[in-house]
């Protein structure tokens, strides 16, 4: 077991990690989660025996709730671009997106908003009964930075991802797996063992064929880097604007960012309050 | 309520405008159809405040039967182009698909060939579990002109673009909804509740945000707009050939474009007539 | 009834062909397959009145195993490229994929590896409940040379792509249509009537609205002809390694290409075979 930051990395084998995300009482992503991040992503594209590295989390209600709103805008902003030439927060995704090892999601709880942007860069999310995915940006008055217009796009179609994106509601598992946000999901108490025996049969093939394989479906399936930059500049432009304080200020008097208050129920909660915000 | 002719326009609010369509007892889509669209499109696109638009009929059987096989010609063949430098039925689409407000069809009654590519032009589909769709005009010796080879493909997969395209049946919504030809299947009397909460919930949201995602999942999920310009003049170069004028007679034998004749069922009624001309 | 060796075809009429693959007591593919396909798709893409085409097993068990893995190498080799430029184990499926009719997969049993591909080279694959797909490469150390890579990351999207190709387990039919591998699941006693009839349907329709259809899906959604060929490439470069030929030695004393041992459950059987062989 060794440690970057919030990623615990346990080497199950020499062929399959299991990194378990930990980062307060929601699994907030933060400007040190980028650079962990960046780090990890650099130790699973240098080692050579690896095929299989699965991200989970300890916590059953929260994989990864979002971007921390709290964070420091300029430590982000002064960032330098990683090796794609890419701003950090965009570099890690895409370069994690194209690792030569298969990537896997084991999803448990929320993934929202940068939650949701980091399993889709992964290659596959098997997702417990009681995840819930979700864009809630555009109800905060933003544009996602981390390229789900991109993704989701291509993942499950125009319209299913204009639903997601636009309407930036809460999507439970088992719409995610019928829209194809998620490749399936499992009664909860058959995640680990399900996304644990996947793993094991990734990591006991040869690492060329799977990094072949992999390759040749990047070819077909993702975005050029250039796509996703716009993105985040359109994030950098909505994102924090003074007109929207005073709903991010309503968000956090109903305990945004808390495990209790509204992230439980985000998706109606800001349709709730935005409407009130409207009337 | 104002009225562009066929397309009544209801301002529930600045930001939200319903707009039920309208045309004789099946709501045919006909010359006039292309016209009043048009400068529908325009409105949407000028307008500052609107951030959603949500088509429906008022027709419980027929959302939008189809093209009108009596329609005139000659008045169609001399329009001139739109803005795109596309012809007008298909200037029309592209234009919509790319206003910067989403769009929603609340499918309720029958969209076939020119009503299913107009639904597949607006952003978002969610369908009556009594809704019915298809592209019949395979079964009419014609090559779809308003695009739906570009879009369906993009949406629902080559596969089952092609069965659906070739096979020329109707798609029931929920045989729709599996293969992702619509965004979700709904208990007919739900649609309206649904579809105006979910309305509601952008119309609450910040257009920039709105316009901005919208925009970078065009860029991720539209064709080019030239891509279109082939289907439109296969259309004309196949429809309404003087080989099919006896099989369109006996359409219109059969009741076409009335409401209690083979438009309730005319996936199948195609099949038998084409199958007892063939033998 | 005509035969090209392992091709039987049945011309059903003039404008519906019927075609059995049968080749061994698995249906393996092989050199002759190679030859045989390539005269098949000469005769469908020459024919004036044809419109569709059904390719079926008699097998019940083995629609098409996989590629057999004690064919001549060096015959495969050796072949010159076909019409398009690529090695003719390509250019069939290529060339396939454009035929100016419909091609329909009517799905009972098993379809692996270059089965697999085969049916993904067809237009439309409808599936028995019983049917089985899969591109098992992957366990056996190799990159898969058919093209699944291109044709699935577009038909199922990146995920769950990545999900078949790195995971190289079985698919049943019902999961291969949730995941849009395959068209639709039909009880496997109505499979055949219900291909039958939408056959008959696609054969009583202009050959001129066919082709002219399935062209423009084709520019929509099938990749660029020279995106195959670093599949192929890595399949020569994988495949048969001195260093995997203690698996495969392994996979045939367990019966592989019989009808009774480890072909019925293969993906499990290398799964199993492989974590023993890395323990």
């Amino acid at each position: 077991m060794t440690n970057l930051g919030q990623f615990h990395v346990d080497e199950v084998s020499p062929s399959y990690w299991r990194v378990t995300f930990a980062n307060g009482p929601v699994n907030l992503l933060d400007p040190d989660t980028i650079d962990q991040l960046g780090a990890l992503v650099d130790r699973i594209e240098g080692d050579q025996g690896l095929t299989v590295v699965v991200f989970r989390s300890d916590n059953p209600e929260y994989f990864m709730a979002h971007w921390d709103a709290l964070a420091d805008k300029s430590r982000v902003a002064a960032m330098k671009p990683g090796p794609t030439g890419l701003h950090p927060y965009l570099d890690n995704f895409v370069r994690l997106s194209k690792v030569p090892v298969a990537t896997i999601s084991a999803l448990r709880g929320r993934a929202r908003g940068a939650g949701s942007e980091f399993v889709l860069a992964t290659d596959i999310r098997f997702a417990s009964d009681k995840a819930i995915l979700g864009q809630p940006e555009v109800g905060l008055s933003s544009v996602p930075g981390g390229g789900p217009m991109a993704r989701l796009a291509r993942l499950v179609g125009r319209g299913r991802a204009l639903e997601i994106l636009l309407g930036g509601d809460d999507i439970p598992a088992a719409l995610a797996a019928e829209y194809g946000y998620v490749n399936r999901v499992l009664p909860d108490n058959e995640l680990d063992g399900f996304v644990d025996g996947f793993a094991r049969r990734i990591a006991s093939f040869d690492k060329v064929a799977v990094s072949g394989i992999k390759q040749l479906v990047d070819v077909a399936s993702l975005p050029e880097d250039a796509e996703f930059a716009p993105g985040l500049a359109a994030f950098f432009a909505t994102s924090g604007r003074p007109e929207n304080a005073m709903f991010t200020h309503a968000l956090f008097e109903h305990a945004f960012q808390q495990p209790d208050g509204i992230e439980l129920d985000l998706g109606t909660a800001i349709g709730r309050l935005r409407q009130k915000d409207k009337a």
